[in-house]
């Protein structure tokens, strides 16, 4: 199902030959209407990928007619010659679906700073176009857009009235700080204005996929989109659709939280008390970024001292006396201090909570990290597919 | 000789009992005069040990007695009881060089968040006071201060007039971002006041103790510190004197990257062409930071598009399409763009270079890092020492 669960849609995955596995590695995802609303976000990366200004572009104008991605290849750091690249992918779909260029967003992901074989692309988007069905396609379009992922992540939500959300996301390294993480597109058949659509998307990615922080290291390619076909006839209130959209990307997001490099915890940390959110989200991300703490969950060691150590490098509101943390439901830190013995924390279980408490206000946020793993080491040290 | 090379100063090194592997654990440093002007530079982590708290008071009178340094217990997070704990060891010291506890300063590492255990802590002062010695002193002081350290880390040098100044420096993991690296003190027999010395230290570990980011992670327990003794009876020129304690500490720089956890690779990271030399050293940060760049150097892969994905995440003035790197002395972006063959880049040996032109104005910036391995995962995993 994932994208062709809402009414509207059609996908398609298929193999390019953009990847030496022979695997599928061109996905297209075509919205038929009536409307074409879309929105998108991006990463914040200032070295962006040539999909990524394209697409920006594109989704300027509020609407995309369709979505080509393709796997074993970013095309990033590929100068004019990449861009170029890109415009001719989007040409083509064009032509195949007989349609504007101007409304074909493009995602690519894969090694940095190599040109795409365009001959094998465009001769994929030619089979892609051939082969776009309802059903199985969304499917195949998750598929095709995997790199090391080792699973195809796709979520579904039906809503009151009866329209539906549908969403794909990939992305298994390079899982960062800004906006999106790596390539996901959400469709629905609710009948939303790109204004809507951008407010929804921006509400539920800020809180969900934008959250997520498996390695610190910011993608030039990420990329979000939202496309709305209205084929349902459904308007539906708008923070009944943010919130059901917020529990598509939440569903993503822990998909590609369980499947990140070499993990092998999925780690929530949770900063309570804080002045404000933003404070609660700096907190959270230094933690989720300090290697020595993700090597001593990954030890099963609940290393408390790591995670002040690490509160102490923001400038968010707090007192260092007054920190709290809990890791797993204990509280192993009080005022600053030892607090629970640290021999009553089980950290057997995938799943890990660290709470930390700032007592500097009424504010909280979410973020999600994994550990730290010799398996990631050597997953990137490797990888140049 | 180490920090027992300049006259005046005498040290000792022994075992009171705080590790469980019966090495070394307790240092002291005292400085016999006749001058007792210091200065030192603290961790800029808002978590703060206690010895860090106690030698910072310390230390704005300008005048040190004696350093009294542990391993095997960072007493940091331990709270009011902690810092009680550092004042007792300052007064023991003081009681065996009837002296002031004012003027003595206390470092601390180790493992966060524990007691240390005072009595053998307070017996082994006692016991290092017996043994305090201009020669093998030095030694011993520097092997003392080692926790994950493989080696014991010393420098020292001549200065024009016959002075001397020497250094001792701990620290193999927790290498971090904000000034002095863990545990170094840096002695002389120059006669300078502590002003003088303030300004000279801050020059010299700006750009090396605090120019070395191993793994981005920053201590609570960072201190350099630099005493005179004055007995020598040389003033030497305040520019003479800092050179040259940039090169003492430079030394000691080198030693502590080339020894940090796990690391296979020494990778000395120069930003060129940057609009200040602030924003050289952020985006030289950054690179060292990136996770994904570590692992890609561990695997003898130039991955030139992971410098640009690091570079992008900054606030640098720079334009993307005016980004050069070479790696080891090959061009291999140019432009934001393909550049020469990174099959013609050599990484088998241990010195890495990365050179990023930023193409933004004429300053420029030196960091270093080391690789990220399996080792560094696997050590820090099970650390709890």
């Amino acid at each position: 199902m994932s994208v062709t669960a809402p009414q509207g849609f059609r996908a398609a995955g298929v193999v390019a030959g953009l990847k030496d596995s022979g695997a599928r590695d061109l996905a297209l995802v075509v919205n038929d209407g009536p409307s074409r609303a879309a929105a998108g976000v991006f990463t914040r990366n200032r070295v962006k990928a040539a999909p990524v200004l394209w697409s920006e572009q594109v989704l300027k104008g509020g609407r995309v007619r369709a979505v080509v991605l393709n796997s074993g290849g970013a095309n990033a750091c590929t100068g004019p010659a990449g861009f170029q690249d890109t415009h001719a992918t989007a040409e083509k779909v064009a032509e195949v679906l007989d349609d504007s260029a101007g409304e074909i967003a493009v995602c690519s992901t894969g090694l940095i700073g190599e040109r795409l074989p365009m001959d094998a692309l465009l001769s994929g988007v030619d089979a892609a176009g051939g082969e776009l069905t309802r059903g199985d396609g969304g499917l195949a379009a998750a598929d095709a857009i995997r790199t090391t992922d080792t699973v195809a992540k796709i979520a579904f939500r039906q809503g009151a009235g009866g329209y539906m959300i549908g969403g794909m996301a990939k992305g298994a390294g390079m899982l960062a700080p800004s906006l999106a993480t790596m390539l996901c597109v959400i469709t629905t058949d609710a009948d939303l204005d790109a204004a809507a659509l951008d407010r929804a998307l921006r509400a539920a990615t800020g809180v969900t996929l934008d959250r997520l922080d498996a390695d610190g290291c910011m993608s030039t390619n990420d990329t979000v989109l939202l496309l709305a076909s209205g084929a349902s006839g459904v308007t539906p209130d708008e923070a009944a659709f943010t919130a059901l959209l917020t529990e598509v990307a939440a569903d993503l997001t822990r998909q590609l939280l369980v499947d990140a490099e070499g993990a092998s915890k999925a780690i929530t940390i949770e900063v309570v008390g804080a002045g404000s959110e933003d404070d609660a989200v700096t907190v959270g991300r230094s933690i989720a970024r300090n290697n020595l703490l993700k090597c001593a969950i990954h030890g099963e060691d609940p290393n408390w001292g790591r995670v002040l150590s690490a509160v102490g490098t923001t400038d968010a509101v707090f007192e260092p006396a007054h920190l709290n943390v809990a890791i797993n439901g204990v509280w192993v830190c009080r005022n600053g201090s030892v607090g629970d013995d640290r021999d009553k924390v089980d950290l057997r279980p995938r799943d890990v909570t660290i709470t930390v408490d700032l007592s500097a206000g009424p504010h909280s946020a979410t973020v999600w990290t994994t550990d730290l793993t010799a398996e990631y080491v050597h997953e990137n040290s490797a990888y140049s597919t």
